[in-house]
């Protein structure tokens, strides 16, 4: 199992999360390239940690709206959407080649996440983008999304994400953030819903039913109170229930 | 002889020169990378045009100062002014990439080139940057100049600029843009200065002395009334005595 | 009649339309405050050439948004938005104070004035930042759209513009951009059909119906070839068919 | 005494500070305008604290420049320089306004702050904004510095402030943030010396003499750890010290 986490999405004199300590967990971190949150010194600051310590490293792409953090809906022109992403996936490999690593996956942020997992407009501006800078650069993003089919179509690899603190639906979607059971608290049960994705490839939904939950990565947070200890429960629950943790990136083919 | 301008210095709803015209009349593209000028998209748009018709690019790097077009000299801390150089030629990067080319030198711009041209630390960030970037990375930029030196110490290519319309002083500097004499306006006059400089390798002081000006490449502009034009009396004046014009970045070594 | 152009648009070095020539034309200034455009050295010089020469001056509030010149919708939170939009009127409020005048009204720009035209929420946004700031400030907009009504429904005082370039629908709306008749060329139809907003209140459709158009405002441009041309001929035209052309915020009551 | 600090210096999704905690203890508010930190609904936020406790609002006016907080010296064009604070000034006084206040004093912040303390050009520039806006309006900086001096030639209100927890030299400057000595990190000590300033209108130099101190207000500090806790102390110690603390706005004259 991967775990993958939002990484240097501070900028400037702001921080946002502990970095260090969520380096030394996730085994793929999403870095922000600039447009939502992430300065160049601390793009290149995560990109060295990463390389250090074996973690892969994803364009953690987004609107350009740093005032609102990349979380409202941009009507892009497609065109417009597409090139900057490919600015941004081209910033950070800057950072990775000095690092003596590369971008190795990308993952859209926020708003641009959510409106490519419905909107085929932008789901396919992510692909173009994907597409002409590297067909072999996977994308991960939510199964079941128009960006994960899309990006299949095009015959880029997708990668597979599930969320242990969020509720599903029967249907494999995530529960909306405004309705009850949005948001799982327990650690404990966070941590068995993780290692429930990872051993069974299962998810219980609000109405107690298992679904499928295909998923190669898991997401975890680090910018909530407890955030950084309970994805380190995560991590040591799936060790202790037999699954390696190591990036997707590193897999084996097949 | 190689001819460079600055390109793609628009940003979004707005223009600046005449980007097409000048794609055919130089060999040099200075591609503005989106901090003090250009935008995804015209960066985009620039790298597939000069692709196509052989023009090498170079990183146009500068402030991160859109208000003040980086024109104005901002006291950076250095390593995030390293920081910021290496994003903005990873940013180009990838258009250069999607169009089938590559950055091919790096040329700073505005207060940048200006504060880089006699402040050791400025200059060393940029330095910095390129020797982290790819040593094997050319540094356009003026003789004689901070930056010329401790690029050439620090090992990097230096490839020297000259301007046909600039007064220049008895020790090879250029006279400054408040002094008289800082602009040569008649356009003859600047054809005769960039024949001389290309085929002489010197330049005419505001004294009448001749000084040695070896330079590689002339800096053109297209943001002025008659610029354009004036850029291409240069090039077809340089094709009359007998110079052939090309990209520095693709002269057979030594 | 009122005549109202956008100025100001420019941003630092970047410029847009021709401010002077408008000045002389329109008796309304939109002008930009600094989100989507407008730099805070041209809002100054706007307001004191608005000022010297009798034109009334209006906030032209935008989202937050200069790459996307704000004409990109954004999903903001509305009260996000609400204060966006006072921080702005506050920015031009000063430069008219300096000036010796004073905002005289408000009118949303590209996308905001499009979406508060059909989006409830957008247009309650900008109708509590109208109250909170000054419920005698008149808002600017298209007859029948949801923030004309919203507006009036709070109390505000709504100022409707046409468009004498633009075709209608029989409905009293625009032509969208994208059909066939958005745009009407021919200069001198652009000028009869201001004069029958003026002098009848109506305005032909595309399907040469005359529906009414009770519009106390034409809204005209200077940022295409040819515009500022035609706004003069628009103004010119107003005057010969008797109609007194003077800005609405000085008309008396009634 | 009147005690001010730095507050609504986050952005966006970015906090800086315990914004509510300082509101409790300072008597004047230096609140960023959105050029080097602050957006609008948190200056709207603060503003309708600062008016319900009584607290006193200033204008924190900086250089554009978020990514570096304001804290990077920039060679503005000084009639720019007057422009963006004007601009802020504006904008700031939107909000006071909706909040049933007006801004109280103005203070430039970071390398504004600092360079104004030195260098004539930009004092002059901040002195040209605030005659242009309101004469009447004080100016909080440092004694002793171009800016306070400049200002009290052009007939404004100059308010001093001091650093409890700044170590200062004979000639009653600030030991610079290099050498040893610059910060005072002894609580009860910083106590103690802004009793001093209070009480005997002097300070303690780093050599052990006692120079002169006359100051208004105290800058006191909310963005490290213990800040908050130290600040409380201050003003209890002045409290206990007999000495009223209350903004230098509501001071009787003279």
């Amino acid at each position: 199992m991967d775990l993958n986490a939002d990484l240097g999405e501070g900028f400037g004199r702001w921080t946002l999360g502990d970095d260090e300590a969520l380096l030394d967990i996730v085994t793929s971190a999403n870095v922000a390239c600039g447009f939502h949150a992430g300065d160049s010194s601390t793009m290149h600051r995560i990109c060295v940690a990463a390389v250090q310590r074996g973690v892969a490293i994803g364009a953690q792409v987004g609107y350009r709206d740093l005032a609102g953090f990349g979380r409202r809906r941009i009507d892009y022109d497609l065109g417009e959407l597409c090139d900057d992403i490919l600015y941004q996936i081209g910033a950070l490999e800057a950072f990775c080649r000095v690092a003596g690593g590369q971008v190795d996956y990308i993952k859209p942020h926020g708003a641009l996440y959510n409106t490519a997992a419905v909107d085929e407009g932008q789901a396919s501006a992510v692909v173009a983008a994907v597409r002409a800078y590297d067909p072999a650069l996977p994308v991960l993003c939510q199964p079941g999304s128009s960006l994960a089919r899309l990006a299949a179509v095009a015959g880029l690899t997708v990668v597979g994400e599930g969320f242990a603190d969020r509720g599903y639906q029967g249907d494999g979607t995530l529960v909306p953030r405004s309705a009850a059971g949005a948001i799982v608290h327990d650690p404990e049960l966070v941590v068995a819903r993780a290692v429930r994705m990872a051993v069974s490839h299962q998810v219980e939904t609000s109405d107690g039913e298992l679904v499928p939950c295909a998923v190669t990565s898991i997401c975890l947070h680090g910018d909530t109170p407890g955030a950084v200890e309970l994805a380190a429960r995560v991590r040591a629950g799936l060790t202790e229930a037999g699954r390696q943790v190591a990036p997707f990136v590193t897999w084996p083919a097949g």
